[in-house]
């Protein structure tokens, strides 16, 4: 019934039609409104207003100019009817809260519209690309070997089904990277919660992880669409993935960090011959995806070997932390003990 | 046999002995060195330096004074040996990485060492106090009424544990509100993974509210200790709870924001009443942990008072932010198509 309310205000509102609303007393929702200045207002001015949420458009591009909101007449809060308010735009759907949940209108420094929702331009950030890429952990202790091993072994069936496929074989292994870091992070989490104990900022540092390796993703998938039975071995690999680490990590946070630092070990490699490829030009150099240039403050005229680049530095420094992670847990001691690298992906 | 080797050495340090360390390969751990102008330096200075971690601390008080560190020969990196590098002095036990990763040296505004781990001073904020506290959200669906009569239900075994017993309240209930934010979070984010899919800043919403209700933990922990019998109870409530909300959020995501703004709602009455009895002298108003001054960004001269206004402040945003994402399921909407509340807990 709600649906059925909701399309016809809608199109009522696009036609120019009446401009009263029924608010649900479930949802009270709040309409849209642009202001005469022809700015989207968002308010971080406190839940008093709560009103506005402004030109933001759904994440389903790399576009960075944003795209127009329509006018929406202002809201009347009334306690009556059972609508959920919609508008839809361009292909957008915007959907409002009286709850003065609010973004603020961020802008880049040349004043466009900041286009991204998953990461602020405080959150940007340049690799550091002279970081050691030769840097290998020697196994010594037979976690350490199980850890080379198991890594070792598995990188026979993905060098089969990949083979030099690079740019699928990056967009494929990110969703296993930005695994373990979110498994980990939580893990910590709930055990300073049932602990009473402090974290040493070790939950950030492997969310960091976590976040910084889906950009990878968000940028790969810019670059190569996956194919259907490509999102399906993804989504099985998934459930076993998040599954067998999260048990691991329980069991051996020593060992899961290993592994961790191993995997990142290899990316690195893989992220070489992708290089070696383009310059070769078996791949192409194309430019460089806005998110990429946004995320890592590259040039404008940044390119496919940039964007790699970055990323195998970002690969280099995960390998550090986990390598390190696990160090001080073989030396017996808690992450908390050591202070945890964040600030810096 | 790392262990032996490892504490002969420790004492030969403290007592003054041979300079010169066994590194393993397999570990290969840098000394702590501190550079003759006597203050300790942490690099961000890339990779190619990494040995200088320099006085951190572990962080088991919220004591604002940093505790010095000891000098320790420069080390050399050998191949041979199997000892892990251990510097115990003042009770500290600080472990370090040839790996090169690092903590900057922060400092406060005043030039002291910032003495926190899990928190940086641009992690501090102001809480909103003028935020409306009496907002509730009027059950009118089936799954909305199932979620507030849950809440409901489960109050009444709590106020008979409780009572009027508020301080313990809180720092047992913080453990199980930290718990909902970061399942969300880490669902939201496998999701984002293998459907390839940008996430509109909800991962990150939701995991900011879980740090900041573990950071409500962190400062409740320094007023109220727990019991034996009470830690028990936490953990048996966390690993019922962490279960429950985990196939709660696969199953119903709509539903189980809801129950979390209901519960922010509940959190708000019961720091009400927490006010109400530091007001009438029930309890005693004593001044604020230094952790909660910092966070908060609180006078100097705060008082507990202070510290349970601006929790309650952030109890209220939370029940915003949870009472609005359910809205947006309501509206047979996913969370990234509504842009998310980054940036203010």
């Amino acid at each position: 019934m709600n649906h059925l309310v909701a399309r016809s205000l809608m199109k009522r509102v696009i036609t120019g039609g009446d401009s009263r609303r029924y608010m649900s007393s479930a949802s009270r929702v709040a309409v849209l409104i642009r202001p005469p200045f022809g700015e989207a207002v968002i308010g971080v001015r406190g839940q008093g207003v709560g009103m506005l949420l402004g030109g933001w458009r759904r994440m389903i591009s790399t576009a960075s100019e944003p795209s127009s909101t329509g006018e929406v007449p202002q809201t009347e809060k009334e306690s009556s009817g059972t609508v959920a308010e919609k508008k839809e735009e361009k292909g957008e759907v915007m959907v409002s809260s009286y709850w003065g949940v609010s973004r603020p209108k961020v802008t880049r420094e040349d004043g466009t519209e900041w286009p991204w929702n998953c990461f602020m331009p405080w959150e940007t950030y340049q690799s550091d690309v002279s970081i050691d890429l030769t840097k290998h952990h020697v196994p010594k202790t037979f976690l350490d070997k199980v850890a080379y091993r198991t890594v070792k072994l598995l990188r026979i069936p993905t060098d089969i089904f990949f083979q030099r496929r690079y740019g699928c074989r990056a967009m494929m292994l990110e969703t296993v990277a930005a695994v373990p870091g979110m498994v980990g992070g939580m893990l910590l989490h709930l055990r300073s919660l049932r602990k009473f104990e402090q974290s040493g900022g070790w939950i950030k540092a492997l969310l960091e992880e976590a976040e910084n390796e889906r950009m990878h993703l968000m940028t790969m998938v810019e670059l190569v669409k996956p194919k259907w039975y490509e999102r399906l071995l993804v989504l099985t690999v998934q459930g076993v993935f998040f599954n067998a680490f999260f048990v691991l990590y329980l069991l051996s946070p020593k060992l899961a960090h290993r592994v961790v630092g191993y995997l990142e070990e290899e990316a690195i490699h893989s992220y070489t011959e992708y290089l070696k490829d383009i310059d070769r030009g078996l791949i192409k150099n194309i430019p460089a995806p806005a998110i990429a240039i946004d995320y890592w403050r590259l040039p404008k005229d940044a390119t496919l070997k940039d964007v790699i680049t970055v990323i195998r530095a970002d690969e280099a420094h995960h390998r550090d932390v986990n390598h390190f992670a696990s160090d001080i847990h073989f030396q017996g001691k808690e992450l908390r003990e050591a202070p945890a690298p964040v600030g810096y992906h």
